[in-house]
């Protein structure tokens, strides 16, 4: 199985999702469609929807909320990204030039807010309260966590519950959101609800993981991201942690003063990737994250339910984005 | 009358604003609730928050949602003065050190979404779909505006028509929708809400407007503002319109010359002073000002609502605040 055939089983709702993304960019200040549309343009896998629309399907939904719901997600999603993009200095997303250099970062923050407003509209129009809350609280959660992250730059001693707790505000917490309202959608009961929420944030996890993992040791041909900038901006993740934890006591000396020293040059990112390179990190890091992934895969595996068409096809792509979140190598 | 009296009037309900706006500061990130706090201690009249009160008493509600949709909206403004801050780049707001000179751009934005989320699980909470939608779109609006208001800069033949646009997204609507809110919190018929949703959209313009005027012409040691900022970040307003249109062939040659220039000296703000005192332009402007509120409090007397309490008060409150929005120095 792989990413297409995934795009080519959810095909018709994704081009619901694609027309919903769109037909909202209406403002009568068109600078304000244009940058909204240029961030929208620029690839994203359309995860999120996805997970909405194939939670719901495995949860009996099949209707027109799902798709709406995902461009929702994607609008919460595309506001995060522009606002990080500020606040990282970014020059580049997804191998394009950021909006904040294209555009500047005064109309960067506030078509952040127009894509988050947009959002609030549209939940407000779909009318259901459990959902928006979902939502609510997981913009607050990527908030704070962003913060968190701030406080922590630098911070070499971070522990893993910390760094959990960071990549649950930036990737997990929507993630799992999007499984949870599918179960919503579907009017399932409590405990497939709490069974596709553990699962998406398990997922979330696991992709966040992976994106750090591929920061430091994967191809940049592949990738199409430059490598370490994480360690540029100063982010304690997990192949550092595990680098930490490996190293000598003689290597975690000079390791630490390369963290503190806010000054990034190439030679101290080299000495980290070769240091990763000789405790094989990349294998063990990626065992670590195969742990959340089997995980998750049993959780989904334990929800049993029994509708009037067959839904094992939703399960499956579900379990697909389970390990793609793992395998994937860009 | 004065402010002061407004104040003893709201003395309890203002007192539940502010335990609300703190008891919702509740992060496991301190450095959130500090920079909110921050922001909100600074000193704000909490005009907003007055006139969800005011006009949901004079609508004939007495109840503890008031205080929270006061919270909420004050949130809400809140955010937009943080996002703002960035985008002007300013150093001092209401007196103190701006947050983004104090905490950095990157935790500024973040908590400026913090506090938007936290109105929006308000207002989930609070549970009414058609406040919801008011404040959704007051929010879609603002941020458009302040693009437009970007699109605009140093824009020399600015009309009223987008000028008055660009206030209403920045001040209007949101002060609008709250005298809406109160109506819409009394139960009121679509005839009060929309005279109560105009009354709070002319006076939220003519706040603007006398901030605008303020900007300019005055007298520093009340306003607490350095002179000129408008100018200096190349935005045309009220006065300057008055001015291009009263100013000679020549002096409107060098007025448009020093808009769209964009190297601010003290020396060309004196110029356009100068020149605002010579065909005293204050006048002209506060007199246009004044149309705006005369119109605002005829709506408001329109309005005829009985209650099992007298509800005179409330009205005669309201009319003050019309009033202060132009007659207010600071």
């Amino acid at each position: 199985m792989d990413y297409l055939s995934v795009n080519n089983f959810l095909k018709e709702d994704m081009e619901k999702v694609k027309k919903e993304l769109y037909s909202n960019l209406d403002s009568d200040v068109e600078l304000v469609n244009e940058v909204a549309g240029y961030v929208l343009d620029s690839g994203g896998k359309r995860l999120r929807p996805m997970a909405i629309i194939l939670s719901a399907g495995l949860s009996g939904y099949k209707g027109e909320r799902s798709a709406k719901l995902g461009c929702i997600v994607e609008y919460i999603h595309t506001a995060t990204l522009l606002h990080d993009d500020i606040i990282d200095g970014a020059m580049v997303r997804r191998g394009n030039t950021s909006a904040n250099v294209k555009y500047g970062s005064d109309i960067t923050v506030l078509c952040g807010d127009f894509l988050y407003s947009k959002a609030f509209i549209n939940l407000v129009k779909d009318g259901n309260p459990e959902i928006q809350m979902i939502l609510a609280k997981a913009a607050n959660t990527m908030s704070e966590g962003e913060v968190f992250q701030l406080v922590k730059t630098a911070d070499y001693n971070l522990n893993m519950e910390d760094y959990i707790k960071i990549i649950f505000s930036k990737t997990a917490v929507l993630f799992s959101s999007c499984c949870e309202i599918g179960a919503v959608l579907g009017g399932n009961n409590t405990t497939v609800k709490k069974k596709l929420k553990e699962f998406g944030k398990l997922v979330g996890l696991a992709f966040q993981m992976n994106d750090d993992i591929l920061d430091f040791l994967g191809d940049q041909n592949i990738t199409g991201k430059s490598t370490g900038t994480d360690f540029k901006e100063g982010k304690m993740t997990l192949p550092m942690i595990m680098l930490r934890e490996n190293a000598s006591k003689e290597e975690n000396k000079i390791f630490k003063e390369l963290i503190t020293d806010s000054n990034f040059t190439l030679d101290k990112l080299e000495y980290i990737i070769v240091l990763m390179q000789k405790y094989d990190i990349k294998t063990k890091a990626l065992n670590y994250v195969f742990e959340y992934v089997n995980k998750a895969k049993s959780i989904l595996n334990s929800i049993n339910i029994q509708h009037n068409f067959d839904n094992s096809n939703y399960k499956k792509y579900l379990e697909y984005i389970a390990e793609y979140s793992v395998t994937r190598e860009k």
